[in-house]
């Protein structure tokens, strides 16, 4: 097998037994970019030659963390020292950040090396969409705002990528692509270097296609207890369904893969239950809204006081404030928050992990379109850990999932629920890539 | 008089109607800092010539904006692009970023020019302290992190500057150097640019000496119903008087301070009320210190691993976690936060506005300490609107001041609030400075 269809835990393994070269996984990664980026068109930029050189340095020293030798994809809303960062944006065309962002300078100093920039919506907020395309159906959308990064590991070019989410940026390109996704808590993980949308809801994540995947990153962030969780079992694990105050906005084929996730876990063991949130929960996703062009209006001033009509109309309309998003609006969506978050997780106290919809349904035809974050808003403004898990497909064939939520904090258990119940939610055949 | 003795409002004033260039003003503050800063060490960076030049084209062009010619101090967490940014860390002596913060973009772009870089606590967090002085008394601190911001602005080395809090950092200079400073409500402002501590307190904030001063940099931010804020007056003004849970380590000089300024403001007319918290207001100290700390570590987790033991201690100790802050310490405290603040607001909307001491009284002697942010902590978390003003001197001599401060979203009345009730609390004569 081409080790660029290996995870990111699989390849990790191999590099750490000597059994494969970074140089040869990066290589392999590099000719599948060539093949398939004309279709795909994931990277906004990729330096091969960079690349192996920085491959070859991490095959010649020990290993420095658990991301030895794997390469890494960055969005581009993040800032990288020796790539440019353009945002999908006119006014960041080839920028040359002087630094790298927080997030990159935790990979590189745990042996990974970044295999280039991912695109992305204009500044992870509006105006521009990616050119990417799905690589389940290239007439699809693969999601966005992390629209590269969620189709680069989807299509198998790169193993890991980062993605960021402000309502649903991040969550929804892996459902679309069919992979895994991390959320973290909040908070966890360090947003410096990225482009600011909403201070109180932006949060960084990171694509693989094994929660394995995902847990290695999580290492790498030393993410609360990690070292201290127990392996988690499927048989006898309290789930909690949580259909949401917007299950009228699900699609048949993300009601479907819902019960189908439940039915697998239910004959796998565990105990299933309905939650049902309180009426005040639907008030979430306006309240998302209102915080994210909140402040996304301080957010895009300076763009708007440097670049005027040259800056994209949505970015003009948010700094503008032309919602009218007001004072008061905004303290009642931060307290409205607040109260959720608390009552979510009190009630979540009789479960191990809830399961809900990690999009509305398969990823929708076109490029105008990223999709719709009505299933990850709430889970986002409340801080709370998000981990998305293929499932099935939908009636065109492409992919659709699940994630499993839990409280703030409590990133450690959702990747170890997620560990063992992905096996059983992501259960159906693959095609083998070629 | 010397054009720098001007008050940012009334130098801008000066140069609207042609009575004063920015050349003039910037001159008379370059000849202050040349005479000055040899002893002050305000500032880590200034550079005269480039000062100048911008000054004349300003001159030359028509208004920008509000801050037409004046100049601002910029701490140095803060990124600009024509200067070098050091974070007070030999990590990052003389490093250039490629692009100014958001906050030094939006004064720029409102008109304002750059006079240089002042000294601050290690990114703003805590390690190796400001060399700079309080200029009341040389042997005195003149607070911290935001050190040199609040020295310049106290000394007349420029009329205008920018700090940031995540504790005390920002109204504790206020206090110490006897200025005015705005700590806005979070999120109204982007910090983009500005060194991350913790995500959910850190904010950016500005010194002047009048509340004219930091009202006009408030419109060049666009802060919430600036525009539809009425003149407010003090006679009938509903004043509730706050001791705040930290009673106890108030110094008698800041005890005494807040009783001449209530003294006052009911000598003027208004009505005072003590306003007592409740019980839980006395967590709100410590978890401030849980969330700083708590997301301190993923922010400094970058540098713990680019530098290692050549990282201050005190970064290494956030890094790795070695105050043992966990999961549920965090958790607990954002949601104490959330139920305070919602209750103050509550409990305030039977005043107009609230005054509480600023510091626990004059700046402490010696350079070895910035002095403490009991009185701060709290309403930097709430993420609610601050404003220092100076009212008179302790045992020593130095300044010892109050805040105002309101709900949320509120800084267009609470700066209306300070224009009315400052004349009153800042009512003592002044000696002349030389």
């Amino acid at each position: 097998m081409e080790p660029c269809f290996l995870t990111a835990a699989e390849a990790a393994a191999r590099i750490r037994e000597k059994k494969l070269t970074s140089e040869a996984l990066v290589r392999s990664c590099l000719e599948r970019i060539a093949r398939r980026d004309g279709d795909i068109r994931a990277w906004t930029y990729v330096d091969p030659a960079l690349a192996i050189s920085h491959a070859r340095e991490l095959d010649k020293r020990p290993p420095m963390g658990p991301l030895h030798g794997l390469p890494f994809g960055v969005k581009d809303v993040i800032d990288t020292a020796d790539m440019p960062t353009g945002q999908n944006s006119p006014q960041y065309h080839n920028h040359q950040p002087s630094k790298d962002a927080a997030c990159v300078t935790v990979v590189r100093e745990n042996g990974a090396l970044i295999l280039g920039k991912t695109d992305t919506v204009e500044f992870a907020a509006g105006g521009r969409k990616a050119l990417s395309r799905n690589p389940h159906n290239l007439a699809h959308t693969p999601g966005g705002s992390s629209s590269g990064s969620g189709a680069a590991v989807g299509d198998f070019m790169v193993p890991l990528a980062f993605g960021t989410q402000t309502g649903g940026s991040h969550i929804r390109p892996a459902a679309f692509n069919g992979i895994y996704g991390l959320k973290p808590t909040w908070g966890a993980v360090s947003r410096e270097g990225a482009k600011l949308l909403s201070a109180y809801c932006d949060t960084l994540g990171w694509y693989g296609r094994s929660v394995a995947d995902l847990h290695l990153v999580a290492t790498a962030f030393r993410l609360h207890d990690l070292a201290a969780q127990k392996p988690v079992s499927v048989r006898g694990l309290k789930v909690g369904v949580c259909k949401t105050p917007f299950w009228n906005k699900a699609e048949p084929s993300a009601q479907k893969t819902l019960a189908i996730a439940a039915e697998r876990l239910e004959k796998a063991g565990a105990r299933i239950e309905e939650l049902e949130l309180p009426a005040r929960f639907g008030g979430l996703n306006e309240a998302q809204r209102t915080l994210m062009y909140g402040e996304g209006g301080p957010a895009f001033l300076p763009e708007l006081l440097l670049h005027g009509s040259r800056l994209n109309e949505e970015f003009q309309d948010m700094a503008e404030n032309r919602r009218g998003v007001t004072a008061a609006m905004m303290v009642e969506a931060y307290d409205l928050v607040a109260e959720c978050a608390k009552n979510f997780e009190a009630m979540f106290a009789r479960f191990d992990t809830v399961v809900t919809p990690s999009a509305p349904g398969e990823a929708p035809e076109g490029l105008h379109t990223t999709g719709d974050w009505t299933f990850n808003s709430m889970w986002t403004e409340m801080h709370m850990p998000c981990l998305a898990i293929p499932c099935t497909t939908g009636p065109k064939g492409l992919p659709v999932g699940v994630q499993l939520v839990g409280p703030r904090y409590t990133d450690a258990r959702v990747l170890a629920v997620a560990a063992a119940a992905a096996p059983v939610i992501d259960s159906e055949p693959k095609k083998t890539p070629t």
